[in-house]
């Protein structure tokens, strides 16, 4: 199945294959010219789970096939809420997949460490409507009502719910994606039955009564994904390791010694250009960034002259990561200085350096905090009630909690 | 599932998460080893198929997931044939795994595309060889019988076929493998099936009778990926454009040009090693490189000044692939200078750099042939008969025929 | 997912739980009645490969289901060739559905055997055809268009042919059906991609050029199930022995002896009814009459006085089935004579009842005749051609010669 | 792949196809002589889900591949401990495998509607002792340690909760299975991911803390499939009918009225036999009887002459089934008289017959009880601790609770 056949002029219906669904059609000719344009290009080269692929070898998806899944799903959603008599017309209902289309569009390389690093003053969510504007502007205004929806200014809200609320596309497709690749069958999620529980009331999403197992499982099925994948200690110490390296390559970079990298990169890390001064400098640069520069950097970088930034490199290729030490309480200065003296000694290092090697770092999860955004359940009787309040099995006061977890990074060679 | 917890020093059997066999364990301590030596390591960054994600989203699997895959499927096929009363001790059980997990050492980034351009003088499998002779020392000659096997100079020859045949276990993973990641399931063979009927008579590898149409299922199954995947019109078209792209560095580099590339690149592009003068000089470089070296390269070129450099790689990066025209004879020099002359006005360059932009190449494809490498069949009289022989179905002389396809390649912007 | 809801009078859509493709929609009110009707209901109680179960222990699967499975797959080859501007109006889209709906309503229980031993006079195509005249009717001639395409009367007749011809929706669910219940995975078609490259061309069905791969595997897998489970040895023994059991108790019937069995068995078993004679009476016994009276008679026969009878009945019971010997050419009469005369021996029987315990048999198999019914390919170029003039792969001489294999059945004790 | 083949008289290996995990090997020669067994042949004939399949057209799935699937597990489970060192003989690894492989072997057709009706005094667990050491006399007491681990009277008690516990093999396979059979794919556990959990710590099996999440999602799924599927208004409402069909023909017969069944069923309606008195009597009945022929009189019975019987029988084959009020209370005594009276009235039947179509019941559900049966998770730290007090997301408290629900049956006619 040929996706994007690249001799034929005018093909009507283009299929993916996608070994997740099966197949995904691009029906639509504003639909494959977004696909085609090379702002959605460059997510074939942004992975979903960044340096995952280190725990879970599977784990090499990319942005670019999430986001046709959840395009897909939206395809079917829309199919479903239609046939329930909801009222949604052609244009909206384009304008709705497109947005979900789009909705990555923002994120760069790595995007925890990039964040945190380099990209800083704008967050994903805010270059991705830089650049779905950017877009809207080539394409004449044939963007006006997706953005609209991915900005929650349209009078429908619903539309919005599909995009971004606890039950969208996007933690539909992601959550069912994740499993397949990483092969943690279990937070494998019943996409299909969600959607085909879902309704519209006064324009809100709510899933009808009897999809309330569905969604439970759903919640259930994301901890687990959220603990077993997106927050496994492996995957956070590399993360963390390869922030410090940025951070690192950037102190280097300011303090005028030469770093390796591609031109883009080396003018975010000397901060030659600022986001929020020239934010059309920035995006050139952005947009030009994706997951081959920043590892091929990494690598480079294992040669680099300061032991700091070629240790951790080496380390994180060779994949001898960090040792992570979790607790519940935030850990002691004594304890973290106790490490870092480790550390200073080892490697022969000075303090401010050694803060590279041995850091503390805390991390939350909320999974589902009915105040702020609920899924809300449809009752036989025509009543709508928050889920919280109707599912049994689920401590939604525990899920409510916020848990905070604090863990300590330190060298592979300090581990004991 | 984790892998290789960055934490435990001793841990007793690891498990991998694989999304096509669910759970792969390294039950020994040796083979844990390897796959922590950075030459195995390198593997997840070299992708099994290429450019192949540019046509098929999913396929970002790498060599890493199919070695352990391969290896997954050697622990069978040998517990199988122990089961049959062939006898094999532990030591070569444990060998002929290695032996397995290895055999692709030797390949670096877009093979295909390097060893046609970067990579003169030697082959994958002599790299592999330098590469698991290296290992072999730092391990105290532990890998000596699987590098027997591997050479197929150890005395039960069978065990060479379990690695390099017909029906070995790289061919059994990876058609599996790609089928799934590409999304085209019609490739999925039965492996477990076909496993289950292997047998050994006189030392050869044999497959029992009644497996006759699980094994005419595999080459047709395999003959289906090879013109679905391997020989799309579309793949194809990309990997000789960035063949054609790293002979354009090549050449300017060699006339002294400066084109950016990480430092192994670099040399090679300029041709300061030679695999066959100082093969340890070349070895570092080439372990050096990988799949983000070459495509972080390849994307820092779109800026190059050089027109021809510069232009098939933005094409690349932007997937505007060349069209791609097959037919079965040669196509004639008239229709080759046709398209020559129409690319020398288009882009306003001489004859000699329109060759980087238009060319032919032919490809063939020997699907199954007797003569060389067979397929033995064990019949239930205990008489071994090759399985063009036995097998109704198949069309053996054609499929044993060379099929020569020829095909030329033209940009984009020419396609009619 | 539930289906049909006793309770509710007045449901939109059903959906159907398939363990096969997720969910199948009922989206039509006339569908939703057919599949209520009892003439529908009773395919509920019809297993799809009969005693196959005996060897593939997970083969419980009914006619229900894979009418239903083929009404789906029906659904997605409508919607295939309408977006390929195919025309085919609402009333032909509810019609062709309703006739593969209704495909195999005339099947009874253990087709073979009772075909070829209580139901004589009438196939199964025909008792179909009596039971949808009569739904008919009730229906008010609802049906008409869908009969009237099931019997290839209608002015479009591609829509026959997604009836009934070598590709048909019939095929497509069965062979998929069938590997997934057996676990015979490598029987698994694409029917996602062969619906897919569907086309009509002068009233024909076609498949596109870039389909023919898929073609091919499919004409593998289907030989594959073929051979490995619709003409697996012990599944032959075991229909043969229900088939004799069921001939002998009819002539037990016959000559005046007590036969256990339901209303409508017994009066089939003595011959009351004659379908010719008394169409009506017969097809009420025939709807009367499902694998469940078939089994329940059978056990009951174990202790019946006939030793013959209760011989048969108890092995099929018990699962001792008669050896198989197959070959290519026919069984000598001194070879039957030999067993015949050893099964008299043994059993104490005399030469007329040793012919129900000792058999030749002779089943013959025509994978694809070009001739009768073909495959025709939709070239680029717009030229249709006969897949067996463009397959490469396929020895079409070899599949379309008739396959002529020859057994002989001998009771389980007389086995060496 | 074939299972049993027929005419070997010695095969090493069996292999049985299973769509649930592939292959299941049965390597021991008296394993395969116990499936060969007619008591356990028998249970081919037995559905796992009785009558499920009117609303789950995939649930016909029998207990004798259950029985197949949890001796796969179990064998899985043996290799997984003996991994982590712990103690199981040859003995005993084959003799938990037995255990699990005959754990079912009393149910009856329909073991619900069957106990509350036919077979009283005795429950399918006291029966599938009987029936162990019936074939444990036949093996010469080769099921010794079997029957002993069954029963809980083996010294290394761990064993039998591999058999009989919250996470029993049991459980592990007909959760998986039910879910694959019914296409309900939420209900699907990682019974792969929990087995390698598993461990034993004082004799006492306990699953590894990094095994939580795991547990969670089963805990969830099981409930899911409970409601979903074991309790689905439809299903209750089928099974409950012939409940009554079957306590109805009791009843006739009793007063002396003919009443169409095989003799087994006939005597046991008649209540000639009772178990305690004669049990060998009655198990001959018992394993006389299956699916088949309960259903086979049923439908026989929709032509008795008495409309009670005749009736609901009608309603049950052609699935015209009662309408099911559920609620959290009892139904109160106005309620069921004023749907008594209006059966009466409606179908002309005096009051003791009315209680055959409409009747009240109630079903409770306890989900997870930590006091009688509680599963064990062992933390890193060597402690061993009970799940509810570790596991934070399940609201154990409300799992504990013992849910009831009251249903209110009335036929189809009388629903509004």
């Amino acid at each position: 199945m040929e996706f994007l056949q690249p001799n034929s002029k005018s093909v009507k219906k283009k299929i993916i294959n996608d070994p997740v669904y099966g197949f995904i059609s691009l029906e639509n000719k504003l639909i494959f010219q977004i696909v085609e344009h090379p702002h959605f290009q460059r997510l074939r080269r942004i992975s979903q789970l960044g340096l995952t692929y280190l725990v879970y070898p599977g784990a090499n998806h990319t942005r670019f096939q999430h986001a046709l899944g959840a395009y897909h799903l939206m395809g079917r959603a829309v199919a479903e809420l239609k046939s329930k008599s909801v009222e949604i017309s052609d244009e909206e209902a384009i304008a709705v997949r497109i947005a979900i289309l789009l909705h990555d569009l923002g994120h760069g390389p790595f995007s925890h460490a990039l964040e945190n690093s380099l990209v800083e003053g704008l967050n994903h969510e805010e270059i991705g409507l830089l650049l779905m504007e950017e877009m809207n502007k080539e394409f004449d205004g044939a963007l006006d009502l997706a953005i609209s929806i991915f900005k929650d200014e349209y009078s429908k809200r619903f539309l919005h719910q599909l995009v971004s609320s606890q039950l969208d596309m996007d933690r539909l497709d992601y959550l069912k994606r994740d499993s397949f690749f990483t092969g943690v069958s279990e937070g494998v999620i019943g996409s299909d039955r969600i959607i085909s529980m879902l309704n519209v009331v006064n324009d809100k999403l709510v899933v009808e009564e009897k999809g309330i197992y569905s969604v439970e499982k759903f919640i259930v099925a994301r901890r687990l994904m959220y603990w077993q994948v997106y927050m496994h200690k492996a995957v956070l110490s590399a993360e963390f390791m390869l922030l410090k390296a940025l951070q690192r390559a950037r102190e280097l970079s300011r303090a005028g010694l030469n770093v390796d990298a591609n031109p883009s990169l080396g003018r975010l890390l000397r901060g030659d250009i600022h986001s929020v001064d020239d934010p059309d400098a920035f995006l050139r640069d952005f947009v030009n960034l994706d997951d081959n520069d920043v590892l091929a950097a990494v690598k480079a970088w294992t040669e680099h002259k300061d032991p700091v930034l070629s240790g951790i490199c080496k380390r994180l290729v060779e994949r001898r990561l960090n040792k992570v030490i979790v607790q519940s309480e935030a850990f002691s200065r004594e304890i973290i200085d106790g490490y870092l003296e480790r550390a200073q000694e080892y490697f022969g290092i000075d303090e401010a350096d050694s803060n590279y090697l041995v850091f503390a770092e805390s991390m939350s999860n909320l999974a589902y905090t009915p105040e702020s955004e609920q899924i809300d359940i449809l009752k036989k009787s025509g009543e709508v009630i928050e889920i919280s309040k109707v599912a049994e099995l689920l401590s939604f006061s525990s899920l409510a909690g916020k848990v905070e977890k604090h863990f300590l990074s330190i060298p592979y060679e300090l581990r004991d």
